[in-house]
């Protein structure tokens, strides 16, 4: 039996707006990754999203981000490594607030767009994401892209890290996901992006466009909470894991040092 | 033997900007109230503040405010108690990242400005602040205005309080703070408001504009940390004090509920 | 044959975010209030709904607001009638440069939520905003609640202005528009709301909650952009209005000093 | 005669904070780049500092910059020509706002910080920012570094431009300014910061870092406004150059296309 943890990105509407259909993507997930307010997320939808994860038994992570509202946190700004410590630690700290107003417990912390891409190959800013979260809480798991400096980075600092793999995402030779620019960049066909899965998880295989074999590790899957197949594809993924014999658990389940 | 907690805003910087002299201030106080981002302070400041405090052996508190930095959090602002709360859960929440990833303790909650204002007067939202108080850590101790709907609030959520008196400013015979568009709203004497806070501390009583006395209770003491002789006065409030046999501590050493 | 303007509010997503069918609803308005960045809209959606108002010979107006994305400007602020004067030229002028740029002209200015609301009732801040229009550019034409302050502000300050009437709201006897706190505010039944326009358009005058009947001005009608029935309505109304030989045209084109 | 624009970044405070000594330098500047309030400035202050430069009969200018208050607009970010495009517009837009409502003129644009710097180096973003002006208002003056894309990209859209040199900072054989990481980025001594104006205008050389001369155009010239000897060196600059018969004269009197 093997097993695997599945996360989504959760609570980030703004004040009037909303993205996304999280009471529905909830029922499927092991792992919330909620917005903290920098680039998506208020204290009313932070609040609103733990219930939720809580309601849901689902692991409840903090998603912290670039100071980017108006750009979703998906530009690259160039911030220095103390900045991204600083940034982290508010941003954590922030969620664990209405964590601990809601006496549950803080699962993991995944950084967000922008932020999460940089830290994948920045070494100096992937250390000091690590060390904002071990210096809040070192028993919260980092989330990182497989094979990712960031995922070195905690593993260095001494945290439980789960390494990510994304379904709708094709791989480059060197274990980085495709450019979105590449017209290649994406899995559409939704068997294919779970058959992709389904081999990372039991064959710790990914074919890269490049058509050569790689390694991967895989012990949370990422999927999409907005865009108009977002709940099918939801569904339709878990259903397949169960399928294949592959259990959904939640990180803290299974992760270890 | 007397005693009273002397308590100052800090880390009311943003980016580039700075406001006051926290570190030369810092060496005269108990108590820092350190802004959390809303009305002012950003991440970087908050660590920086966290840092001094705890060098000095001074108690940290979260100074909560209104979101609205270019009018400094100190703009009334139609909010519901829900969206009091929820802004207090979180701004709590970030300052205690940074308690926490300093290795230290977070000792009180004072809300700042206007939120500070309508909190003395509208029970439901005082309310609401105590609730997010008690919700994410039922030891902090909540500063109020002595006398206020903020302080009952506290007291009736099971809290440790503090009431809290200035030394500048005149009183009503409500109890209240005359306000600032009356030109004798402030008292600019050194000599005369250290007066005041004297008896208040020694004889709980305050002489009001109206020339009645009035009871009043002064658990802690707010002086300003900005303005050309705020250090001066700092210093001067001290010694004074100190003179006066009222020793300064911090109010985690005697407050209770 | 009698004439109206039908105006609606535009371009209030921001960054990542969307609400309302702006493409749809501007087929049946003829004036767009479109929001300036303070509480939605942002550089790029302000340009492409000046574009879009531009192909639909819509009638360009800045819809200024309050500083409060998170509250989407509807929370009353205390702000002083100099800080409404600078936020309304600074809003004005943003728009300004989108519709220079496109080669088009700036028609009206209609103040967004709380601000329209307390400029209704507050004459010292309605002269401010009516000040700031003139004098950004005299030939603007300010939307108020009719027979509101700002209304006679606009007049006062020897501006066109417009007198709005909203098709799915309740009036008080002294012309004001029910709270939406009470439950009798909204009319969601989609021929009494338009009966209740006709008449405000043909015979002036409008019956109120507590069943007399007052005298109403209705140069401008606001429908909403939002809500699920916003298109079945829009396009409902302006079928309405024509079949009762009611024109819409532009404000522009017959609003006098 | 020789003769050379001076200018300065003005009104760069937000809200309670403030920054430099506006109403000293004033005094000895011919152009005032003026903060449109993303990375610096607020409506208060735009007004304000319109005003002043109105008084001195200093020449107005915007000072877009990037969305980040809390970076100062000094951090890099990635955004695209567009993104560039709408922003520019729209900060031009506001500032124009209080232009028109002083009955002044608005005469240049320089992009600020992190913008500039990008602009100064990639084609398709000076290209946009250079065709937003012209949108905009295209009698508007475009200042850049000499020799940079951002002048070519305005002289390529038929803007007038200004080249821009720095008193207080070293070049590369490239034209480019030496990096604020090189500890020899800065020239601190007032006199040999002069020399290097003052050559730079009278035989259109200076002398790089690597000991080569290179040809280079001073159109105007960029003095800091804050930092303690800021007004010391704004009037030092101003006598040296008079003596050196050197007239300071704001741009729009002797720029060309």
């Amino acid at each position: 039996m093997y097993h695997v943890d599945l996360n989504c990105d959760m609570g980030e509407g703004y004040g009037k707006y909303t993205i996304g259909n999280d009471e529905e993507i909830m029922k499927y997930i092991t792992s919330a990754n909620i917005a903290c307010g920098f680039h998506a997320g208020d204290p009313a939808i932070m609040r609103r999203t733990v219930q939720l994860a809580a309601e849901h038994d689902v692991g409840i992570g903090a998603h912290p981000g670039l100071p980017d509202l108006s750009g979703f946190g998906r530009r690259m700004m160039d911030i220095s490594p103390k900045e991204a410590y600083d940034m982290v630690v508010y941003q954590i700290g922030a969620l664990q607030g209405f964590v601990q107003a809601e006496g549950v417990t803080l699962q993991h912390v995944k950084p967000h767009g922008a932020l999460f891409n940089m830290a994948a190959k920045q070494r100096e800013l992937a250390d000091a994401i690590a060390q904002a979260i071990k210096d809040v809480d070192s028993n919260l798991i980092l989330f990182g892209l497989a094979g990712s400096e960031l995922v070195h980075a905690g593993k260095n600092a001494g945290l439980n890290t789960a390494s990510e793999v994304f379904s709708d995402r094709t791989y480059q030779e060197d274990g980085s996901l495709t450019s979105r620019r590449d017209p290649d960049a994406l899995i559409t066909d939704h068997e294919q992006a779970v058959s992709q899965v389904i081999r990372m998880i039991k064959e710790k295989k990914v074919m890269t466009l490049q058509e050569k074999d790689i390694d991967i590790d895989a012990q949370t899957v990422c999927i999409h909470g907005d865009g108009e197949h977002a709940v099918d594809f939801a569904s339709y993924i878990t259903q397949a894991l169960n399928q294949s014999n592959i259990e959904l658990r939640k990180i803290a389940d299974f992760s270890s040092k």
